[in-house]
This record gives structure tokens, C-alpha cells and sequence, in this order.
């Protein structure tokens, strides 16, 4: 069990074996309403009918589509008439999206009210969970509404990862490496010594210790920087590049292992700024294609345009800079502003052209 | 000057002579995109003109039908497409819903983006500016959606008050009278007497220390308790029954008016309960007459059963006791649990029935 601090209230991430022991320590209470993810509780439909009474559950769409400020409407309207009282608690279950919705309604709902979340995926157990923040939609722009306001209480349910497909885990462990990669060379060595139990037919039991390990890493991170304005940007490895390929590929690259495409391309960025050796990258490249292979063929055939497009419109840049993570080595990220057009562009279109083709490089 | 101290940040509340002195200081920033109620930009055209580029300016509605959740979509998607960025700034000139409106916007945006108040009525000069709060209606639900989130600068233009009809001074007049009534005798004496010098044809010039004085005494109840948790409670003096007095009246009674004719009602009830003697609440009735009268008849027509309606639903209250703010006398407001069918409804109906009529009570 962890204890988060937080600027709002501090807040507890406890881990149990399964979703019924979940659920059974939450039923009966007075004043709570669950959004549910329509996906899970079609797969969880007997432990969730048995905690969770009709009336006190909304059940949602956790999709992009319905990420944004106009369709959250309805779901406010419906807590509302059925009963959530400014001292009531609103208990969240789902994967990242689910959270984003959950996070914003009971962040402005009452002027915010308490909120309890049950992530469902491996990147909202290992990752999104702790660290405060929301992301919604409103008409074509993505993610540039949200707030910052951590649940009340998180309850991580070991037993969910078994009902994920592959690319689902896989998507996950883009954040999970990405922590240790952060953290430096023997946490990565560990992990990625773990990794070699695990495929799309068994080994899953080696990841709850990686989803504690990568609570333990964001921790620090986010209590000492909640509102995302110094130190924590570190934790943004990868993602520049990975928001630009994920939003070119209209979502076709899962979010983690969009990330892990990131981080390779930004530490190839490092190798041609001359940060770290090329050996570096070539070996970062052949330890992560497992993990995200073969998606590097979509992104070959995504418009380049949209990439660049989308690295200019990310709500961290200005001007014609660009403000990167990048790197020196496992544990030895740096927030280095890069010049778009000269040093970006190129490492990107190179990046894509010679690491993400088929060819043997 | 005074500067408030914020959980999000500290900001200063500064007095201008004039609106255009306001303008001249805010002039050239790049970056910065203004909100400005319809209403005002009629009035102020001129200053506005020469002070605010077009294309930086957003003119909106600032009623409460334009208060909604829904309503507000449109507003953000302007802004973006104006191209506000996350470190540009929103200015917001208007009265209360104008301020609902923008501080809202300003918390959610990009998580959180600078926004500064020019308040344009006596209300909001005198009580709304600061205490961060923001309250947005949604559905048919009345100020159910909110945030906390102060401007990062407030700036008072004392010459706006001369534009404002008599009505709107005297309802800024009621949350002056009830931070003087919160305050002490004192106070308040020194309030009533300046007071005699005000009427619909001149003495504004007694105002802007009125104003000082208000944001003197707010200061400390919002920055020990900013989220409205304990002490701060004391503010609601009147509010419990001012709300249900705006609601049942379709908001024909203007806010500060329905907060003078609810201090009333709490100090009747305050007397029926023997908290305070009968004679204080006919002294408080005499002085406060000139600056409710002849809304108290407004109320007369009201329909009981909304005005109960609304207390019950008001956000504070649960099961079948509702907190109200009593007192004891000036300086002397307490929190204190009343029960509704058998001390609240009598109360109000004998207090409506006798001290609302035109016959001499």
C-alpha cells in the first residue's frame, strides 16, 4: 500500500487479489454512485451485479469519442437525478478513459467530490491512477480541458490484467519501461529480465510487482511537482513523439507503445545531438521491439505532415522550439528545447524511414 | 492594495479611479484574450475600443441562462480557435456571471490558465472578486457545477459604479451590509450612517470605501478556509434563505436584496429560537427597510411550497435538519442545525406572513 500526498488531500493506492474483494470491501455504503465501463461490466457482469445495485450504476462508453466536454452532459445530469449528494462519493471503474471522465466530473461536480477509482487496465494500475490529472476532449481539440485532482482512493484488482488482450498488456508495459527507464540501468536490466516470462500465452504474474514498482518510481515525481511545472515533465519521455504518432495514426498505435516508439525516437534525437552513443540507441531498439513490434509499420504509414503537425500543436510548445525529453543513459533525462525545423524534423523523418521499415537496418 | 493568499496562488486586489486607467495598464500584452459582457462593451464602447483589438475580444451573454454548462462550449472553442495559449491570459471584465463564466473556463482550460477580473458591479466589486469560487448551472440544476480558482489579479475601476441602476447598487449594498453585520456593531453603525448620504440621485462617492472595507473583512474567513469547510460558513449569513427567495421569484428579487430580506429571516428566526431578543430583529428591520423595500412584496407573492422546495435542495443541507447561520447580534453569526418542519417552516411563513405585508406589523 502506498499514501500519495497531494496538494487536495492525500489519497491511498492498496492492491487486492481479485475485483470481487474489491467490490466486497465497498459494498453497503450510503451515498455511493459507480460509473462503470461498459466494456468491463460486460466482463464482469456476475461480481459487478452482485456488489453494485442497478440504480446506484451508471454505466458509460470509455472511448475517445466520448472523452469530450459536450457528451459528459448527459452522465452529470444522470448522477445528478439519481441521487449524488455533495457528501456522497463517486466510485470509478474502468482504464484510463473511464478515469478522465470520472476525474473531471468529480472534480468540478459540487466543487468537487470525492471519488474512488478501480483501474481496470495496466496502464491506469501502473501509471494514470496516482498523479492527479484529466484530460477531456471539446469539439476537434483534444486533451486542452482538464484538471488536476487526485481520487480519494485508488483499489488496483490483480485479477483484471488476465481479462486484457495482448496489445492491451503490451501498451501498458510502455509505461511501465518507460518508469524504469527514468529511474536508471539496473531497474530496466530487472525488468526486462522479467519480461522475458511473459508472452501472449502465460507469465502475467510477474507484473503486479511492476505495477507496485512503478507506482513507487511516479510517486516522488508527482508530490514533489503535482502540477506538472518542473520535475515531473521527466515523466513526459517519449510522449511528445508518442501523442504526435498516436493522434497521426488516428489511435491506431495503443498509447503505451506509442510511447515506446517515442522514447526510441527521442533517444535516437539524443544520439544525433551528440548526448549519447549510438550504440545506445541500436541497443534500446533491440530490447524494446518485442514490445511494440509491429506497430512501427503503422506509423511508417502515417502522413508525416499530421506527426509534425501534432509535435507544433502540443499544448507544451511555443514558438520554434520544441521542448524535448531527452537523454543521456537510463536514469539521466533532461528537458532540452530543440529546434523544430533543423534538428527535430530531420531526426524524426530519418527515425521513421530507416528504424520503422521492414529493411534490415 | 490588498494581497490574497490562495492554496493556488496569491493575487492582488487593486483600486482603479477608472475603467480606462484599468485599460491603460493591460494595453499591448501579447497573449491575452478578453471576456467582456455584452452589457459593458454597450456602455464602455469607447474605452473598450481603444484599449482591446477584436480579434482579442470575446463579447458573451452574462445572464444566468447563459451560465450552463452546455452554453459554455461555444466560449471555449473560441477562445482556442483565437488562439489562446496555456501561457497566454484571459481577462475578464463583467459582474458575477461573467466571473462564474470565466473562472471556470480559466480552471478547466489547458488545467488551470491566468485569468484577471475587472468587476463591473457593486457585487462583485465588494464580495465576488475573491474567494475563488466559480458556480456554473447545468440542466435545470442551479450552480451545482463549480470550481475553486482565484484570478491571479483583480483590478476595481471605481467609475463603473455610476453607470449601474439603483437596483444593482442596493443588492451590491446587501453582501456590503452583511460583512458589516458579520464584522461587529460598529461597523455596521458607521455603515448605516454613511449609508444616509447614498440615494438614487447621487453620494456614490461613499462606495469605494465600502468596497475596501468589505474585501478587509472577507479576506481572512476565505484565506483560512478557501474550500468553505468551517469557518467561512459564516458568509452564507442570509443565504439559505436568500437563495430560496431568488429561486421561488425567478430571480425578480436581485441577489444582495434576497440576501438583506434572508439576514432578516435568520435574525426572526434567530429571535424565535431565543437566541437574540425581538427588539434587535425591529431595529435590523428598520435599518435595513430603505435598502430591500418594496421587494419584501415580491416576495409576499412567492409560491411557499418553492421557496421550501429550494431550501431543502440547497447543496448544504441533508436529511431533516439544515444548517443555517443564526446570530446573537452583530459580530455573534453562528452555524447551527435547525429542524425544518418544525422550526424553519413556521418561522419563515409567520415572517413572510407579517413582516412582508404592507400592514403595520
Amino acid at each position: 500500500m502506498f499514501t500519495i500526498k497531494s496538494q487536495s488531500h492525500d489519497y491511498s493506492v492498496e492492491t487486492f487479489s481479485s475485483l470481487a474483494k474489491v467490490f466486497e470491501g465497498l459494498a453497503d455504503t450510503r451515498g455511493q454512485l459507480y460509473l462503470v465501463d461498459r466494456e468491463i461490466e460486460r466482463i464482469y457482469q456476475k461480481e459487478i451485479d452482485l456488489a453494485v445495485p442497478e440504480a446506484s450504476r451508471l454505466v458509460i462508453e470509455a472511448t475517445e469519442e466520448h472523452k469530450s466536454y459536450e457528451r459528459l452532459s448527459p452522465i452529470f445530469l444522470e448522477l445528478l437525478s439519481k441521487g449524488l449528494k455533495r457528501d456522497g462519493t463517486l466510485i470509478v471503474v474502468g482504464g484510463g478513459v473511464a478515469q478522465d471522465i470520472g476525474c473531471f466530473i468529480a472534480t468540478v461536480l459540487f466543487r468537487g467530490v470525492r471519488w474512488e477509482f478501480i483501474p481496470t487496465t495496466l496502464l491506469a494500475q501502473s501509471d494514470s491512477c496516482i498523479g492527479s490529472k484529466s484530460s477531456i476532449n471539446i469539439g476537434d481539440y483534444k486533451n486542452q480541458i482538464g484538471t488536476f485532482y487526485p481520487a480519494h482512493r485508488v483499489m488496483v484488482a490483480s485479477d483484471v490484467l488476465s481479462s486484457l488482450p495482448w496489445d492491451e498488456i503490451r501498451s501498458g508495459l510502455g509505461e511501465v519501461i518507460k518508469l524504469q527507464l527514468i529511474t536508471g540501468q539496473a531497474g530496466f536490466d530487472e525488468l526486462m529480465d522479467d519480461l522475458k516470462n511473459l508472452n501472449p500465452n502465460g507469465g502475467l504474474e510477474i507484473i503486479p510487482k511492476w505495477v507496485d514498482r512503478s507506482i513507487a518510481v511516479k510517486k516522488p515525481y508527482i508530490e514533489s511537482d503535482e502540477f506538472d511545472r518542473g520535475i515531473r515533465n521527466i515523466l513526459n519521455y517519449g510522449h511528445t513523439f508518442g501523442h504526435a504518432y498516436e493522434s497521426a495514426t488516428k489511435y491506431d498505435i495503443p498509447h503505451g507503445i506509442a510511447v515506446l516508439l517515442g522514447m526510441l525516437t527521442a533517444t535516437y534525437l539524443s544520439a544525433r545531438l551528440g548526448l549519447i552513443a549510438e550504440s545506445h540507441f541500436l541497443d534500446l531498439k533491440l530490447r524494446l521491439t518485442p514490445w511494440f513490434h509491429p506497430f512501427e509499420a503503422t506509423l511508417l504509414k502515417a502522413r508525416r505532415e499530421d506527426i509534425f503537425k501534432a509535435i507544433r500543436h502540443d499544448k507544451k510548445n511555443t514558438g520554434d522550439f520544441v521542448n524535448c525529453i531527452l537523454t543521456s543513459g537510463p536514469g539521466r533525462m533532461e528537458k532540452i528545447k530543440v529546434d523544430f525545423d533543423r534538428e527535430l524534423v530531420p531526426a524524426v523523418e530519418k527515425f521513421i524511414d530507416k528504424e520503422c521499415s521492414a529493411r534490415p537496418s
